[in-house]
């Protein structure tokens, strides 16, 4: 049907397939007016050369759209991978986007993964995300669609998450059983629900163990970085001599805290006890090696994907959906940093 | 126009001008039937809801694909930073797609991506990469298109590279400088160019020095890893007991290199001087530090898009576009590893 389109395009303008082909696929040696006549002409016909319109009726495009706040982090990058890796599987391309934690960039990622007509989106939200009005468009589409890790949590979609207060709660509870009295934490930006619940996790573990709260040894990380770590480090060891234990948001501002105990000769675990949350490749190789919570990145990513094809297999069927919540268990790392 | 083209379609359906609008978005409480009858009826009278067919004219999408090996290299997630910054202010949106160093992969994500219409390409080839037919397409279907990294040598495209052999001899003779004679040389895998240039440049670096060359003395990666790095470690220690001197295809393995040293009492840099290639953000967290060849990898992004905006708009003026290379200067970051 699509070769005899072709001729009959060809025959209408008196030109070569060859020609109605290449002007179709846009090759430069074609000229423009030749090929707005083909593309007018092939419009008429319903003829299009876009694998997009072509499946503007099965509205299948073998592709799935995932936005991330920041491919560089380790977590990150491995539950990339274990998208990638399920989603190849089941003959699926995926296209990232980054957004860089920005809520304007997300906005202008899922209004581009709509317009693309992707079969089905994965998101984790950016830190900044406060409004939920482009999530909202997703479902109102009818766009298969699973949250992992950062998720809006009253919007009605699967979900791929661990469980962060628990996870925290271990960790800081972890400390506590190795001696920890006085514990301080690093925590992550306002916005965020693992950055509150990690927070709600750290608390909880004090009261049950009966240790007093003490909001002034809450540090509060605005980019959560390496640099964060150090400062950090620096400020919680002027300000409070007796710390001995800190639980950090993450791995990557634990390594920053631990570069700056390294070349002030603050001993770790002797005086100070820490323990992160990730565990990122770097945590095992640098020294002392970092204690952490083990996220399970990459079955995240696999739970994900599979979640998303569940929805796009009943969506093609017309079947009902029903979405689904998977919590990932989490497992305390005891390394040198908390020995 | 559009709306004009949305009225007159409700009106010959008879229905009302939201059910069109849901309809051409797909929205679910539009019936099929209704649907296909506004998707036909949109077709005939030109009006497409697809921001990309929209624009098949123009041929102007506002969007560029990536296509990298992983994303999980801290290099390559550096340089997706510098193309998405430099893309986001001349308001362009990256889609990023990951190889995962499959050509099959890569071939299925350039035909995507010409199929979804970017207005650009950047790619860096994966390490199995022998064949380029899928580049040749981007070419001859004229679509601005700039390699950087690991590239095609022969396609006739603008390029961001760095010169991966003048690098490599510096990084050798640094280590000869520090006083090694026997210098041990893990190299990358045996396709990618990147790999057999500093393949060459350690080579040189030894003539120039009137070191002997010895092939014994070359180990070769398959995968890259962390776990490689300490394989090799101890298969160089065990088989060569007087090198004193490893120069490592890239930082990742050299860490692996390191950590079998630590775990072993082999005294880095006492006994053996290592240096890396890539400045990843480990090395400078683990101990000892890493010393390494710094690759401006943030600005090879913001020059690789720089090359492409530039092409984009010469093919928008329909103006003659002659490709660039431009190559990027590399530096010797001394740090505790080679002293």
């Amino acid at each position: 049907m699509r070769e005899t389109t072709l001729k009959q395009i060809a025959e209408t303008l008196g030109i070569s397939i060859t020609t109605v082909s290449k002007a179709l696929k846009n090759y430069p040696d074609v000229s423009a007016k030749t090929r707005v006549a083909v593309l007018d002409l092939a419009e008429k016909l319903q003829y299009t050369p876009n694998t997009f319109a072509v499946n503007l009726r099965t509205k299948e495009s073998k592709t799935i759209g995932l936005i991330i706040p920041e491919v560089v982090h380790h977590f990150f990058s491995s539950v990339i991978n274990g998208i990638i890796a399920e989603a190849e599987k089941n003959g699926y391309l995926v296209i990232i986007l980054q957004s860089n934690e920005s809520v304007d960039m997300e906005k202008k990622q899922v209004e581009l993964l709509l317009n693309k007509r992707v079969d089905g989106i994965i998101l984790s939200l950016s830190n900044e995300s406060n409004d939920d009005d482009h999530i909202k468009e997703i479902i109102k589409r009818g766009i298969p669609f699973v949250q992992f890790d950062k998720i809006a949590k009253l919007i009605s979609s699967s979900k791929v998450i661990i469980n962060d207060q628990k996870a925290a709660m271990e960790a800081t509870e972890h400390l506590i059983k190795k001696g920890c009295k006085k514990i301080a934490h690093i925590r992550g930006p306002v916005n965020p629900q693992n950055a509150i619940d990690r927070f709600l996790g750290y608390k909880k573990a004090l009261e049950k163990n009966n240790l007093p709260f003490d909001s002034k040894l809450v540090y509060t990380c605005k980019n959560v970085t390496f640099e964060e770590g150090k400062e950090f480090a620096k400020q919680i060891i002027q300000e409070h001599k007796d710390i001995d234990g800190v639980f950090i948001i993450t791995d990557l501002v634990a390594v920053g805290f631990l570069a700056y105990c390294n070349e002030n000769n603050i001993a770790v675990p002797d005086k100070i006890k820490v323990i992160g949350f990730s565990n990122w490749f770097m945590s095992q190789v640098i020294t002392p090696k970092l204690s952490t919570v083990d996220q399970p990145s990459y079955e995240m990513g696999v739970k994900s994907f599979e979640l998303l094809l569940e929805e796009m297999n009943a969506r093609r069927e017309m079947l009902p959906f029903q979405p689904k919540t998977i919590e990932l268990n989490t497992t305390i790392i005891e390394r040198e940093s908390s020995k």
